[in-house]
């Protein structure tokens, strides 16, 4: 594995749209005891749902610590590989590598980790073990990597269509916890030097009370080129209203960097979804603070699916919008199957499915 | 990864020679302050010139743990694979899978290791990582393995023609820290079933003071079917003398699993190598207990090399009998450069060159 001094641009590397063929994922399993209830325990059973249903149509790797690695091995099917990596949680989306391709060779982007917001409004504290994934992972996987350390962005935090667009939100990218010594200029040209996109389009905000101060991952996605799904509601006392407002009337104005407008489909949420006290009972403290707060709004919201090669793999919630979210994918991608998996476990962890995964492009056809 | 529950020879996979082509190699990253001085530094200096150097003819992976893991990816090539695993030391002779192939498949054996003897006689305690190690390669490599793990055994207590013959010593496979339940039958059946091999060849003997009860590879290894080096003193006041005579009379007389006799090739030891004091003094206790005594008799040996695709990788102690040994070597590979390291910061720790590396066959020209 070696460490490339130039940009994927400068190479002519370039990140796929998740709608691509995939080689393979990443996930990572999960443990901590102050992020998921029940030391882990339920969220584990989700994160196994999910990595079986990936598996069924890509090659995926878990990393589990020294100590859930016979768990994991245990809990995950013989076409699951699963390899020791230390973490300090399991956002894969968030460290992982993102993976860039020429169409014949993969490389790996090493973006810098904090744990979205370091010490100005991060989310726990230390993150070392996290932000050395990325270099970990290209090294497993025989890797070449572009090292952007000095530059704090977290995978789920950008969308692309691989065709010279990328979407994020200023809430995330321009929040004092990321980079606040650089311009939004500035931060474009990260992006477009390291995703190798022609134009970024910035919606302001994301999903209501994510702690990840919005991830774009959890709001809006590409479906295809063109056309992207966006978190919705037709609630105009709800606060997510203004925010989903603001994003469907700056994409609707848009154009992406092929000149073509943005159509948007609509993804209605469920109701707002609300922690209990039972559920943050089960939740070891932090630094002798809770995590959650009984009554604490949850940022749920199905946007945050993952496209695997023969699927889509998507939360649900137990909500009446369950089942219109699950038609409209089915509706956008005629040619994979549309996998639910009841996600509340993870949503508790402050992400969900789209968070946990972390594609690797295919290239040739073969690897 | 599957565990396959019948035996390489019943599913006709077989063990080769260590002089076949490999995949690759597997090492694993030194850090046990008792077992290594300084901390595992000079151990380390020694590792990486052995890893740079097999690395020039074959893929190595070297497995290091989370502490070690970034000093192993800065002092390692690009070309080296760098794996975060824990172990409890760095021995992949020992524990890393033994490899069988059928000709068009690799499979990993996971056999039981109790450090060299367990409660009765071991190294050290406990060795719960350093067991679990095969399982996490053979996942590591999607390989399938059969698992043996109620038989301990460590790979550098065999070695093999790849024709039906392997060789080992009464003195490791009959301790009473091994397997004291089961007969030399019983033992030697296992070897049958799991090397596939036709003839088990017994000495008696290793090598004079050789803490892993007189491992085979530190006094006999085939450098081709029905040739061996054997590790030889012609000073008859040494112990070592009358040890490697009885291996002598053995193999003199013995015919390998194909019929032929076996050539013995005399590998001449270096004088008698004893632990300084100084050098004692950059071991850690272990247990309150130093591990080495000042004047300690090490077990230092020519044979333990290693045989790489383009190399013949051997130890040097700055002895008059260095040259000599190599010259017999590069007589004896003559297509392979026979490249020397000094050893004896390996050798403290207790083996040397063969005991910390594990090839992994090749099938089909293609992995």
């Amino acid at each position: 594995m070696k460490i490339i001094n130039s940009t994927p641009r400068a190479d002519g590397f370039y990140m796929p749209a998740e709608f691509s063929p995939h080689y393979g994922c990443i996930m990572i399993f999960p443990e901590r005891s102050d992020s998921w209830q029940y030391g882990g325990y339920a969220a584990r059973k989700a994160f196994v749902q999910i990595a079986e249903t990936i598996a069924q149509s890509e090659r995926l790797t878990v990393c589990a610590s020294q100590k859930q690695y016979e768990n994991a091995r245990r809990l995950l099917s013989d076409n699951i590989r699963v390899v020791e990596m230390s973490s300090n949680d399991a956002w894969a989306r968030d460290y992982a590598p993102t993976f860039v391709t020429n169409g014949s060779e993969i490389r790996g982007v090493n973006w810098g980790f904090n744990a979205w917001g370091g010490l100005e409004d991060g989310l726990y504290f230390p993150w070392d073990l996290d932000d050395k994934m990325a270099r970990k992972l290209c090294d497993l996987y025989n890797k070449d990597m572009y090292d952007l350390g000095s530059f704090i962005l977290e995978g789920g935090s950008i969308h692309v269509d691989g065709e010279g667009t990328c979407i994020t939100t200023e809430a995330c990218l321009l929040s004092r916890g990321r980079n606040p010594m650089l311009t939004k200029d500035n931060i474009e040209n990260y992006l477009r030097d390291y995703l190798n996109v022609e134009k970024v389009i910035w919606l302001k905000n994301g999903i209501f009370n994510d702690e990840t101060n919005e991830h774009v991952d959890n709001i809006c996605a590409f479906v295809k080129p063109s056309e992207v799904v966006l978190a919705w509601t037709d609630d105009e006392n709800d606060p997510q209203y203004a925010m989903s407002k603001s994003c469907y009337d700056i994409l609707s104005r848009e154009t992406d960097a092929k000149g073509r407008s943005i159509t948007v489909h609509k993804l209605r949420c469920p109701k707002p979804v609300t922690i209990t006290a039972e559920e943050c009972g089960g939740l070891d403290t932090m630094d002798f603070q809770p995590t959650r707060t009984p009554g604490e709004r949850l940022a749920a919201s199905y946007v945050n699916f993952y496209i695997a090669n023969g699927a889509v793999v998507m939360p649900f919630f137990g909500d009446p919008a369950d089942e219109p979210a699950r038609d409209l994918l089915a509706e956008l991608f005629p040619e994979r199957e549309i996998i639910s998996v009841y996600a509340r476990d993870i949503l508790i962890g402050g992400g969900n499915i789209h968070c946990i995964t972390q594609q690797i492009p295919i290239f040739g056809g073969a690897e």
